[in-house]
């Protein structure tokens, strides 16, 4: 059978199955997500058993299949615990305990003729979701889409193929225990590259496509889809220290968005300095990042400091994701801007500074999905921004722009009522 | 110059100019609004003579060109006249009347930790408007993209060439003489379809794409454009007469859906009929029908009256827009709802009843971007649903579905202030 049908036939149970869910009370599916979290902890050994098949796989690849050892960071994500199931189960419970999106009134009015009108929410349909090696995605998916009303065809990397194929059946024994349909939740079969790509030309039996890992990825669902896609994550995100900046809040919020966490898409990858506070600034922040750990690719002034690597133009356009960051000084806030609207990934850009209409002039001008003034570019997150949930970040501007919860996996209708009403 | 390197060039005018003119108030666009409107009526004399050649054109194509003359009702479409123009005038004066969708806090919140959140609504930047031979799309689309803060890139009809043209520099004008940037509205150069397929390819340099027109039109645009689409328009609308109609509403519903205006995406194409009701309602519809001129295409139990076509299964698919109509008689309601889900477009469907439980179901399980009852399809609108300006409406569930006004114009940007906030 060709990918291309095997994804048509997933796909088309996910669609009748999605007709009752769409139905489904929110008191059915909070109860769902609950049995689902309680199903991963009570059959964590066959999860597990299934996760360490992956992780053997992934350090000594069987001899003959051409492939080398994954990465260590990669393993890292791949494996799964105790602690990790933990952190899953935790996760869908959360999700029970979030507002239910479908039907809510967005607006509406009586008309003037006496025709009501209301704008309501109702899910996508069936959503697909493409992502690399990390299985707890597999269960925080399922949740996002189940409690927002959609089917969910999952497109894991096959490097996690066992953890999922566990992960996948532990929950749909716990949907359909609950009385929903099982085939709201699948994999989407086949382990080559061949089903990535009959899904992303399901036009019309797949609803949205919401790819989730690396920039490669991304880029290659975005150019390859017919599929309407949500973008999400890449992130060239920067730091302005503003000539009025609080050099001590700059110093912080620059540390933070750079180290806290390396490998997010809301880290710091390039820091842009005012001139008029280069002298004061440079020293420290050179010496404090560096103290850290972090290699400064600098412009010229930059370059002055010992250790610093000169820049080159790829170093502005690339999201490092690591210990490094791109570092510049700039003539004014005007330099700034364009700077940021030259090199952004249009994700999130912070700026530092205590001057009112140089934070409103950025607030308005920087065209990004996150713009931050004296906070850190880590803020950007649905956890963060009270969400509760979050299936991504887009930095599309289509649709949903930032950090995606429950209401952007849903459409909405609107529903007229009248009396025998004509034109 | 290939048309990808015009394409690119009048889209990167067009950027430049989105800059300024997503910071300019309220008042500049409405200023300019009116401006462009007294401009079309000052300059009637250039526009109606460009007009004139376009009619011309249409109505006796140059030997050698191999075309043949176009339909008078294209004809029709195309010709301009005073009276039209005035119309044009008068819907941009009507978008200087609606509040301005940029700016507008759709949330926010102070989170714990003391951060400001707030979800602003900012616009796309370059929209891309693709047309058939309809001079006043052309001023239209211009008017509602200006208001919504949106530099727009006009590809009309080649058939409109001149019209459009004359059209786009009296209003180009205009919005030099009100301070703002001519390059907010531009025509696409060329005239073949190379033009259009460039425009398509335009990603990162067009933020959206909205096809306006026929359904080969925006199919081939959702099948080719890499730039993210709003697909909008066809409408393959039902009306469900229910066991519980009270049939003089359903006979002034059916009639006004189907012949107040044939050529519209939300005319009435297919009638179904509960077979309880079959025996009271079909000898007066289709005597009603008919005697408005409109050719029926039946199943068998409509087929027993006179002048009644057999339908096929492509009745039941198309989109006639025009005086014909599909019509079946139905077991019950779930034979209704079944019978939507495989053939509606998922534009606008209506049912009439004056069963609660029975519209309360047609409710939730229609998938439409309108479900209607005891109203005429005819009702899904912009103008109708008090939105007061209409780019078009939205047949997909992504981003916008439904009639789309002044707010599914925009993309929003979340908007963060702290005082040193590091995680």
């Amino acid at each position: 059978m060709t990918a291309e049908v095997e994804v048509r036939q997933v796909a088309q149970r996910a669609r009748v199955a999605s007709r009752s869910l769409a139905l489904a009370t929110r008191a059915q599916k909070d109860a769902t997500l609950h049995a689902m979290a309680d199903a991963l902890l009570a059959r964590a050994d066959e999860i597990l058993a299934g996760n360490a098949e992956d992780v053997a796989r992934a350090e000594a690849p069987s001899t003959g299949s051409g492939q080398a050892p994954l990465a260590a960071n990669i393993i890292d994500r791949l494996r799964l615990t105790t602690e990790r199931l933990e952190g899953m189960a935790q996760g869908l419970r959360e999700v029970a305990g979030l507002a239910d999106p479908v039907g809510e009134v967005v607006r509406g009015s009586l008309l003037a003729n006496g025709l009501e009108l209301r704008q309501v929410r109702v899910p996508f349909g069936v959503v697909g979701m493409i992502y690399e090696a990390r299985p707890n995605v597999t269960a925080d998916a399922a949740g996002i889409c189940l409690k927002s009303g959609n089917a969910v065809l999952l497109r894991g990397s096959s490097s996690a193929r066992s953890s999922n194929a566990a992960i996948v059946a532990v929950l749909r024994d716990a949907i359909t225990e609950s009385g929903l349909e099982a085939d709201v939740v699948q994999l989407v079969p086949g382990e080559t590259h061949d089903s990535v790509k009959a899904l992303m030309r399901a036009r019309g039996q797949v609803d949205v496509l919401i790819p989730r890992g690396g920039a490669g990825l991304i880029q290659s669902v975005v150019n390859e889809s017919t599929v309407p896609v949500i973008e999400t994550g890449v992130g060239n995100c920067h730091v302005y220290v503003d000539r009025a900046a609080d050099l001590d809040k700059a110093l912080a919020i620059v540390l933070n968005a750079k180290t806290h966490r390396t490998s997010v898409c809301n880290a710091a990858e390039s820091l842009l300095v005012h001139a008029e506070v280069a002298d004061a600034f440079l020293p420290r922040v050179v010496a404090a990042l560096q103290g850290e750990g972090v290699t400064i690719h600098g412009d010229a002034t930059f370059g002055a400091h010992d250790g610093v690597v000169a820049a080159t133009d790829d170093d502005w356009a690339t999201e490092y994701l690591s210990l490094d960051i791109a570092a510049r000084v700039v003539p004014d806030l005007d330099g700034a801007l364009e700077h940021i609207r030259t090199w952004s990934s249009g994700h999130s850009d912070a700026i530092v500074t205590e001057d009112l209409a140089a934070s409103r002039r950025f607030v308005a001008e920087v065209d990004s999905a996150a713009v931050l003034v004296n906070a850190s570019t880590r803020f950007t997150d649905g956890g963060e921004f009270g969400f509760g949930a979050e299936i991504g970040i887009s930095t599309q501007k289509l649709h949903a722009r930032g950090p995606m919860g429950l209401p952007e996996m849903t459409s909405t209708k609107y529903v007229v009522i009248g009396d025998g009403h004509v034109r």
